[in-house]
């Protein structure tokens, strides 16, 4: 851990900060280091954070406003080093997506090719858990780990997943409380600047970004979804980390699950050299990304999802962590079968539409002191391109709680369409675009 | 006083109001009866009104909306009839100006001409105090007057100027205070329905807005100050209530004085018959729309300054809130006198460097809690028009304190132009135009 810089001492007061937005100006360097660190302080109050970030969301930030942000919320905490390991580091980040459970089976995967991967996560609010939920899934496994067994699973395992701790800009954590409760979310310049402010000051060498577009993703248009990739990777290249985006596709689920132990069970079975096409193709997309941005593109990572060593750095990375690769996962009391209504061709499955259903099962939270369900969630039985037959399963939605059921079936109508067999069917590219 | 009707019970969530307007679109009605009550209620926090205030700001609100935040925040209080007086009732509001004492002459005035005047005003944190600090320089006067004072004093005199009660539109005063911290005051649509809810709220029969215009004055350009004028007038005739807006000149400061006890001193003069012309011409022209808007235009209210009536009806409210008009007023301990640098005629006096010199001075306040100097101020002893002479006093300073003087007249560097004798000078119109 190195200490983080002190604050500029140069003086401003809130509302010129906040005025010179409005007014479709420009902030000085000055003006932003002293606005995070005020606000960091609780010197700025939360009314008037939220009135410059609906500004900025309203007139947007320059890409040197964008970047001196980023550095005043990394200054406003610790920061990492991993240079001391023996192998590189790589981290991918994902902007969240259906059924996007890429992280578990990617992790242990770009380890097994002698690249470190230290993925520091949160929690967040979405449609089921996050990675650190699906995780806790599995019996015995612990999220928080102290900075020396961090440090000290990255060189005898070489992936971590853990809890980020407090002390990695604790400005975004405040920052993104707020803007959750007042509409503030969707500022492109405030997404960007919060990812890459916690991956930069995570101090890994190099990362991958998966930035995901369509009904299912927070970005709904590719061109707002390039433009956030643009902007983080321009931000991640200036503060020196080797940083790539891949646009990919979430307008349909990733894989045949959404939830937290039926992820973690695909993403074994991904592992074990199986599962879902799509899940299978972006591990190794992200994954050769990784490998090539911290330098051993010379390593084919289909391989070593091939020769078991990826699931090898599974099995000792839960363990390392408490866990219990080989005990069975937690199973949703509940379960109602939803047939298809007809035979043909599934030619559209809509992301958000599974994801509320998930979310509605208990898979996710509404509140962030809300508990999940780890054996909640949705399985679909087919994708979109598949045959299926009228009467036979098309969804199996999972839950403690029957009470569930009602809502997240209401959340899947008109979220399939059935098209007569022999329909053409083209799929959309899973990896639409690549930058960097 | 009759009740506040209730609340709609239709429910909604702050977030949701705040994206509807963040995203250009208009609210409902239920939306805003919701948004304004819930923030009086404190069940929508600061953050998130500072949030939406901002949206507001930057994307407007149309005419609909505007009345029905209007008849919101109305509802968040108490409402005031005064339908039981024996005559009809006209009030005046200013947007505020450097000078601007109109208020002082114009309420006796009006009163004289048989209508009653119920003046309840803020105090506000302008260059001087407000209508009630300027009063409050009298000996013995006091602004806090119970309702019925206020009506049995309408009935007997005919003016009141007094503190509103915190019963009228209570979510003004909340919105307002927290507008003044987070950049969201020149929002149109929130400076008139804040200046109307009042105003309706208090149950005038008619109202004549005098919208500033220039330099010192919170519009800078016409254009503004026209829509905010076309906004107010719609408002209140929309609440049947008779409204007409003047747009006046506040490029040069009103009158021949900025403070307090000489604003007092100034309007005495016109109620005795003379003062500046400015002054008598505006006081003139206000009292005409009010007389007009009671359905009193018979008179002429200039008779009623010459005949001395007006002066009788000033004594007669002083007296009726416990000061005496006869007593002399407070001194400032300093003073100091600037004196014009060369001869030629006065072309240029700039409100705003006027009006910030007598706040430097100690005439106004910088946070609601000061106090203000009774005695502090600026007196100026040419118009622009006039001929001064090199040497002699231009400006005259007041304060307690004469470590004062020297930001005091800093500010008025700059403030004035003196061309060669002779150089033609034009005046502008003090009323630049009727609306309503």
């Amino acid at each position: 851990m190195t200490a983080s810089p002190e604050p500029t001492s140069e003086r401003h007061d809130a509302v010129e900060v906040i005025v010179a937005k409005r007014d479709g100006g420009t902030l000085t360097d000055s003006q932003i280091d002293w606005v995070v660190d005020a606000y960091t302080r609780g010197a700025v109050a939360d009314e008037q954070m939220s009135s410059l970030a609906m500004a900025i969301l309203l007139n947007g930030m320059d890409r040197r406003e964008i970047a001196r942000w980023t550095d005043a919320m990394i200054a406003s905490g610790e920061r990492m080093d991993f240079s001391s390991l023996s192998r590189p580091t790589a981290d991918k980040h994902s902007t969240g997506g259906v059924g996007d459970k890429i992280t578990l089976p990617l992790a242990p995967l770009v380890a097994a090719c002698g690249v470190a991967v230290p993925q520091l996560s949160g929690r967040g609010l979405g449609h089921t858990g996050g990675t650190l939920d699906k995780l806790e899934a599995i019996p015995g496994w612990r999220a928080a780990l102290s900075n020396e067994e961090l440090m000290a699973q990255l060189e005898s395992v070489g992936a971590v997943i853990c809890a980020a701790g407090d002390g990695l800009a604790p400005a975004d954590k405040k920052l993104y409380a707020l803007r959750d409760v007042t509409g503030t979310v969707e500022a492109i310049p405030l997404i960007a600047s919060s990812i890459m402010s916690k991956k930069i000051a995570e101090g890994t060498g190099s990362l991958v970004l998966d930035v995901k577009v369509g009904t299912g993703a927070f970005m709904k248009s590719l061109d707002r979804a390039r433009e956030l990739a643009e902007t983080m990777v321009a931000l991640g290249t200036g503060a020196g980390v080797h940083t790539v985006a891949l646009l990919t596709d979430m307008s349909t689920p990733l894989g045949l699950t959404a939830g937290n132990a039926i992820e973690v069970a695909e993403s074994v079975e991904v592992l074990a050299g199986g599962g879902p096409s799509d899940v299978v193709e972006l591990t190794l997309a992200l994954a050769r990304e990784m490998l090539a941005g911290a330098g051993r593109d010379d390593i084919d990572p289909a391989e070593k999802l091939a020769d078991g060593s990826a699931m090898d750095a599974w099995k000792a990375m839960i363990r390392a962590q408490g866990g219990d690769p080989d005990a069975a996962l937690p199973v949703a009391r509940e379960s109602h079968v939803v047939v298809a209504p007809s035979s043909g061709v599934l030619t559209r499955l809509d992301a958000m539409a599974v994801g509320l259903a998930a979310w509605r099962l208990g898979a996710g939270r509404a509140r962030k002191e809300d508990p999940v369900q780890a054996g909640a969630g949705v399985v679909w039985h087919a994708r979109p391109g598949d045959e299926v037959t009228a009467g036979a399963p098309l969804f199996t939605l999972l839950t403690d709680d029957a009470g569930r059921f009602d809502r997240a079936l209401a959340s899947l109508d008109g979220g399939f369409d059935i098209e007569p067999a022999g329909t053409a069917y083209s799929p959309a590219p899973l990896v639409i675009e690549r930058v960097g």
